[in-house]
């Protein structure tokens, strides 16, 4: 297999490529998470997608494969979590998360020369109620202000603390590698 | 949390102690696997567990939390995948698994003197297609003679194969250990 481009500084993304023993490089360029008001959440996660992966394009080669993911958490319909910017906004995000289920969507774009492929795919996860003790101890020891939903589900609190999800595990982690794995296949016919 | 004991030698209920931050030492009395023929899954974990509980109690304090788990495949109602016993065995539990739902029952037997929690948790794994060539490859190269059903869901063919889950991911690796915890810390009141 060809050596793609990750367009993506997470060490979780690169960590799943390195399992699934795909060989790539990672390149980042400088990208705002801006999108849209009122676009609809799959949307805004291959929207923010489409902005990293065409920032790393505009600075390589035409021949190359890029993937880029953005992953977001959303409760109810409409509620975007995204990274917690301090400590009372992780333990307040993780309070609304305790109990409930929602929905990690992770959005990828992949790019080569002109063509794209592009996709969201969507785990639904549980969590077991969990005491304000339990969430200030995950926040100040594990510190998840890079993780959207201010948490990881392979951390402390993901192993203790969920019930049960429904979808595609590594998505939750950050990328959907088996999907990806296929997409990059189609795409270097 | 007082320390427990952990009746099993595999690696990854090991692992899934130390994510929990859950105290642990590790006891192993050698059982034989054999159950009932014609007993239901979900009791023939729980049976097989027993038996590691019961044998490492016997050569323990009555005052110990030991903790035994059993983790088999099935696939339709009834066909239970053990641990395969030569590379063809392998190769063939996968061909059986590839494009197909399965579950996933780990039995878990807690116990304290002549106390005990008992349980079976089930995860329905569903598996891409895949081909004789990537199965051969993942079955030489990882070598899963120690694992049910002939896979672990956190290496290559895990990453790369699996569509889809519905459960808790970490039972699927041995140990269902949010409900482990809360059944130990049900245990110990």
């Amino acid at each position: 297999m060809k050596k793609i481009i990750l367009a993506s500084a997470s060490p979780r993304r690169k960590q799943l490529l390195e399992w699934a023993e795909i060989p790539f490089e990672v390149k980042v360029s400088n990208t705002s998470e801006w999108f849209p008001p009122g676009m609809p959440p799959e949307e805004v996660a291959v929207y923010i997608a489409r902005e990293k992966a065409k920032a790393v394009q505009a600075e390589t080669g035409i021949e190359e494969i890029i993937v880029a993911a953005d992953t977001i958490v959303v409760l109810g319909d409409q509620n975007i979590l995204g990274k917690p910017v301090h400590r009372e906004d992780a333990v307040s995000m993780l309070l609304a998360l305790a109990g409930e289920k929602h929905k990690v969507i992770t959005g990828v774009v992949i790019l080569q020369g002109d063509k794209e492929i592009s996709f969201a795919d969507t785990t639904e996860v549980e969590f077991h109620d969990l005491t304000e003790k339990q969430i200030e101890f995950y926040v100040d020891k594990y510190k998840p202000y890079d993780k959207a939903g201010a948490y990881a589900i392979q951390e402390w609190i993901g192993v203790v603390g969920i019930r049960s999800i429904k979808g595609d595990f590594y998505n939750v982690m950050g990328l959907p590698v088996s999907r990806v794995v296929r997409e990059i296949q189609a795409i270097s016919l």
